[in-house]
Order: C-alpha cells, then sequence, then structure tokens
C-alpha cells in the first residue's frame, strides 16, 4: 500500500484526528445550571481551597500535553509547529487509544529553551503530566531537566526515555535468550542524540558496566574534543576501557548493538567483528542501520528493529500510554527511574509469560498485546509509590 | 434545586467535563501505519511546503484555546488558574454543543502580562482561534490588544465583546420596542470593568452618540482624575455633556441602564428619575442592580437580566458559539469591530422574526433557540469577507 497518499487522503477526509466531546448534555437550562453557572461555582471554591482537588473535579487527573518545538519530526527534521501537527495528534490518538488518556496537542511557535520551559510550565497547572515530543538533541535535554524541577508533574520526553525503556525490555528479553548477564555484556550505542544518551544511561540503571556511545566522530570518551554538555556527562560514566576510534573499533568483540542512528550504518563485517551470538538492535526508521536477514546471515543471535513487519519490534507504544498510566493513578509528580526500570522490566515479565514463549523471534511483546499497558500501569504506580512520588492509591 | 451542592457531586462524577477522543481506530497495523507513522509523514510535508494546509489537515481549523489566568473568575475573583479550571472545561462544553467547536481549556500559572502574551502567542500555530476568558481588569485590555497585533488567528475577549454584542442586540431590540433611535438616546453604563467598556465601544459602533460610562467612583468624564488608561480612552469618545457625580446623577433623564456592576446598585428611585419608560438591563449576577418587578414597578419599559429565570436573558452563550463558528468556518485572522456588529444584528433579526415576536418580554432570542448559531454564524463569516479578514469561503 502506498501509505503516503493514503494518509494524505485521509487527513484531509479527518480534518483533524481528534475530537473534544463533552461527557454531558448542556443543551437545557437545568443541565447547563450545573455544568456551568451558577452551579459551577461549587467545584472552583473547593479546588481555590485545595488546589489538588482540581485531580477529581476537573480532567487534569486524565490529561496529558504533547508539547513539540517542531524541531525533530520523525525523520523529517525541523519542520515547524504547524507541520509537526499531524504527528502529534497522531501521538494523542495513540494515547487514548492505548491509555485511556485525554491527551492534548500543543505545537509551541518558537525553538527558544528559555521560552519553551517558560510556557509549558506555566500551562502545568492545567494537566497531569507533559510528554515532550520531537524536541531535537541537545536542547531537549536542558527542556526536559529544567522542566523536571520546577513542574509538580510529571514530564517525559518520550523520544528519550519510551525509547530507552523499550529498548531496556527487549535487551532484558534478548540477553535471557542469548545467556548473558547484563553486567558481563559489552554494548555499543550507535547515534548520540535524545534516544541513545537516554538508552545509555538506562543501561546504566540496568547495571550495564561496559557501555560504549559512539556518535558521528567515533566512540565517545571522558575528555574527547568536540563533546555538548550531554555527551561529556555520559562520557564519565560510560566507556570505562576508555575505546577510541570508529564504530567499527568500538564493534570489535562487542556482544550488544544498539542503532539509534542513520540507514546503513552497520554492516556485515562489523556483525562479524562482535562477539558470538550478538544481539543486534539497528532501529533506525523506516530503513534500519542492518536488514535482519543480513545481521542473521552475518551471526546475529537475535535481531530486534524499529518496524512492524519484522519480528521484535521496538516500538515506544509499549511503554509510553502505560507510563503515563501509571503516573496519573498514582497522581505522581514526577515520571523518575525507579519507574522507568520498573516499565522496562514489567515489559520484560511478560515477554517471558505466556501465550508467547522468549526465543530469537520473541524477546519483547508485540505493540497490541493488551495486557501491555495494565502491566506496565500497575509497575510504574507501584514504583512511584515506592519511590516516593506518588500523591494517590491508584484505584 | 441545590445548584451548588449537585453540581459539585457531578463533578466528582465526571472527573472533568471533555473527553478527548480519536476519529479513528488504531489498534491494527494498518490503521496505525495511517494515522500515524509512516503515513503521517505526508500530511506534514504538506504542511511544511504551505503553513496554510494546517487548516485542512489538521483540527486547528476547528479547534480554539479558551484560556485563562483565573484572576476574574465568575463573581469569586481571583481564585486561580487550577480552580478557574471548571468554568473554563465548562466554556468548552458550549464551544462543542452549541457551536460543534473542539475547544481546548488552558489554564495559566501566572497573572504577568508579558508571561501571558509570550505564552498565548506561542501557542497560536496549534489552534484556529483563541477566546480570552475571566482575565481581570485592566489587564485583559492589554493583553487581548497586543495578541490581536501578534497572532494571525482571531483573539477574542468573551467577557468583553461576547457580553458587549448580546447587550447590544438587546439594547436594539428595545429600542425597537420602546421606539426608540439609538443616535438619539442616552445611555448610561454601570461598571467600567471589561464588560462595562467593551459595552461603551459597542454602543458607539452602533451610533449611539450619548453614552455614560459609570465606576465607583461615578461618572467617567474626559480629564477626571483617577481613571486608568483604558477608562481614559473611553472618557473621551463618551459623556459629551461632560455629567459630573454620581451613577444617580447621570441616571437623570437617562433613556437606558446597563448594570455590569453589582446587586443592587440601581433603586426603584433611580428608575423613576430616568426618562419615561426607560430600558433597564441590571445583568450583575446571580443578584442584579434591581429586580425585575421592582424596575418594572418603577416604570421600566424593558428589562433584561443575566438570569434564566426571568424574561430577556442576556446570556453569552448567544454570541460566542456562532461569532466563533463564523470565524473559523472563514478561517478569519482577526474578530473585527464589524464582525462584531454582525453579530449583535443577526441576533436582533432573529428577535424581530417568527416564532415570537418583538416585545417586552422578547427582545433578544432565547439561549436555546436553534436558529442562533447558524444565523451568527453566517453574518460574522460574511463580515470577515466584506471586511477582508477572511481566508476562506464558508463551506
Amino acid at each position: 500500500m502506498d501509505y503516503a497518499k493514503q494518509s494524505l487522503k485521509l487527513h484531509y477526509e479527518w480534518a483533524g484526528k481528534l475530537s473534544v466531546q463533552p461527557k454531558m448534555d448542556v443543551r437545557s437550562r437545568e443541565a447547563l445550571s450545573l455544568a456551568y453557572t451558577p452551579g459551577v461555582a461549587a467545584p472552583c471554591l473547593e479546588i481555590a481551597r485545595d488546589a489538588a482537588k482540581s485531580y477529581e473535579l476537573t480532567g487534569r487527573g486524565n490529561t496529558v500535553a504533547v508539547i513539540t518545538d517542531g524541531t525533530a519530526v520523525l525523520g523529517l527534521g525541523d519542520i515547524g509547529p504547524e507541520a509537526a501537527m499531524p504527528v502529534m495528534e497522531g501521538k494523542c490518538v495513540l494515547f487514548k487509544a492505548f491509555g485511556g488518556i485525554d491527551a492534548v496537542p500543543l505545537c509551541l511557535r518558537t525553538r527558544d529553551v528559555d521560552e519553551i520551559v517558560d510556557t509549558v510550565a506555566l500551562l502545568a497547572g492545567s494537566f497531569g503530566g507533559i510528554n515532550l515530543e520531537d524536541i531535537s538533541a541537545p536542547r531537549c535535554f536542558e527542556i526536559e531537566r529544567r522542566l523536571k524541577a520546577r513542574c509538580d508533574i510529571p514530564v517525559f520526553h518520550d523520544d528519550q526515555h519510551g525509547t530507552a525503556i523499550v529498548v531496556a525490555a527487549a535487551l532484558l528479553g534478548a540477553l535471557d535468550v542469548t545467556q548473558r548477564r547484563v553486567s558481563a555484556v559489552r554494548a555499543v550505542i550507535n547515534g548520540a542524540g535524545a534516544a541513545g544518551i537516554a538508552i545509555a544511561r538506562m543501561l546504566l540503571l540496568l547495571g550495564a558496566e561496559n557501555v560504549i556511545l559512539c556518535d558521528r566522530t567515533g566512540a565517545v570518551y571522558a575528555g574527547r574534543e568536540n563533546l555538548n554538555a550531554e555527551k561529556a556527562a555520559v562520557a564519565s560514566l560510560t566507556n570505562p576501557e576508555r575505546v577510541h576510534g570508529s564504530l567499527t573499533d568500538a564493534l570489535r568483540g562487542a556482544d550488544v548493538f544498539i542503532g539509534a542512528s542513520a540507514p546503513g550504518t552497520l554492516t556485515p563485517e562489523m556483525v562479524r567483528s562482535m562477539a558470538s551470538g550478538p544481539v543486534v538492535f539497528p532501529m533506525a526508521n523506516p530503513v534500519p542501520e542492518i536488514f535482519p536477514e543480513e545481521a542473521l546471515a552475518a551471526g546475529a543471535a537475535v535481531v530486534g528493529t524499529g518496524r512492524s513487519d519484522f519480528p521484535n519490534q521496538i516500538n515506544n507504544v509499549l511503554a509510553f500510554p502505560g507510563v503515563f498510566r501509571g503516573a496519573l493513578d498514582a497522581r505522581a509528580s514526577d515520571i523518575n527511574d525507579e519507574m522507568k526500570l520498573a516499565a522496562a522490566r514489567a515489559l520484560y515479565s511478560l515477554a517471558q509469560s505466556a501465550p508467547d514463549s522468549l526465543g530469537r523471534g520473541y524477546i519483547i511483546p508485540e505493540p497490541f498485546d493488551a495486557r501491555v499497558v495494565p502491566a506496565v500501569a500497575e509497575a510504574v504506580a507501584r514504583a512511584a509509590i515506592a519511590s516516593g512520588v506518588a500523591r494517590a492509591e491508584p484505584a
């Protein structure tokens, strides 16, 4: 099917993929008096006395803002806020379809970090959480860090943490299948943007001790020239052997390749240079770093990609609906490392259990597996409570 | 009925009055590929080439932001953004129920004019229009003025212009019933906040030549002390006889009283001091400046209030859904004076025609009259085209 042509046609028919629907009828005086004036003064006063009541008396407790500046949209790059809207609407559709969450797309007409931070912070009283989306690196790191410090609701950059959670889950599955321990593996991540850096940090959280991040220049190591602040911070935590050189050099003898980079950057020769039966996640979309059949032919034991037409799809939709569902259910003030780890482990746990059994072709649940969102949400909510950021008991 | 108690109970049940609904199913790979990646890249690229396509390929052309800072909510005053949300959600419910418009409530955590202007301006690419709500005077004037200058979409402060449109329509009806010409009447407006000042300007647009605005100090006249910039600007356009003194002084011999003030500020004696058979609109809510039976007993020919339990309800819901419907249909860049006048005249025109006939008890259509929104929308869209701010032909 020509997805582009058909999708364009459908977007003209839809004229927007979301509809805002009232939960009640107001076309009578009585109904209007209850949903609006004069009755509405009562919930207003209740919230004025205790702002936390906004989670019970308004939609805030089930509403997330999906916010972008349009600078890193899909593989299209900096296309601006208006052009980013179809993706943000799509994301909001997924929030509702998978997580039952009301999501509002907001595309900002600025690329300025201060302006983005101010705008989002001023909106935080209207939402239960903020999902940042498609904001280019390295600005995305500073924006998220400052917003997390300033807001009393969770701020989550999905391109970083959603991806990192699902990669972590898939890696746990793949290491299980290939009988490796995470602390013993050498994992090479190619691509030091939002996803690559978040994946590196997540692997450290999982207990990995030998992670090497590579950018276009090659291996990132402490003290290397031309590192932005974010790469420098990761450099000090990774690459303990201080491997220098290209991706090819870094991969020699590695157990794991994780690609958040560009099509064709992994060759069969490079796979053959890795440890025996390596784990290979070429996630560039739609054209991966290496196609699964090539990687398998070169000796890969397990391959996962971002695509739905190959096994082991590493897809963010496995994470963000459940992560936010759990965070909202616990009325969490943050989505912290404990919650992200809990989400990854919940996905791994599902992959281990029926109906499918863990194997080379099944290291992570399918995106449409109905068990996923409830399991992730429950694990995330529990972790929120255990880590002290929950403000309510989930129902 | 105890509206407060019942409304509070319902608000707990609703847990938010709005739901965001996808227009399509995405729980299959094929559907996901069309509404989201990879298909969604096609509409993105189309908008990147021509930002105006955002009106056709996203929800923008039917979506309005309802924005407040929570400083002047109902009669409750400055209760803050979280506590303002039930009203904003209610407004969004009305937008959909009456105008078919998707509306998103956004309550800002700031009272700073610069911050509000910046925030709203940066959001304008996501919406087809901005409805400002419950922002206290005089900040509301500057905020609206600066946003109108900065945004390429309509910015409309409903407390000002929605009220002014409906008052103008009711006044045209009342002057018809009492056989007065607008240019010949002396109209006194009590209350020089957002509504009072906008009403004064609207009456001037209608052709009134003798409008007197009163604040707590009394009549506003050019050169009076203690006038803010907005009152000073109106003072230079109104009160041509430079009437000094209290509301009581200003009302002597006046044909019209319009109250956007406080309960009980109009006495029967004051009504008796007016011209014979005056028009009296005591719109303070829920307790009016004078009750209709008192005003009528004191000689008023026509009385209109803000309440649904008396005849001649002067209710904003008669204006904003149709005004925005027309502005969106014409993809207008502004809601200008011509469009506001067209809305008022359309309402007056409906009141003149069947099924009810214009009279002391029917000077303006009922809020639930199904003719209202289409008639106002059509008149507003026509006026947008005629005044050069339309960017599309309504379907």
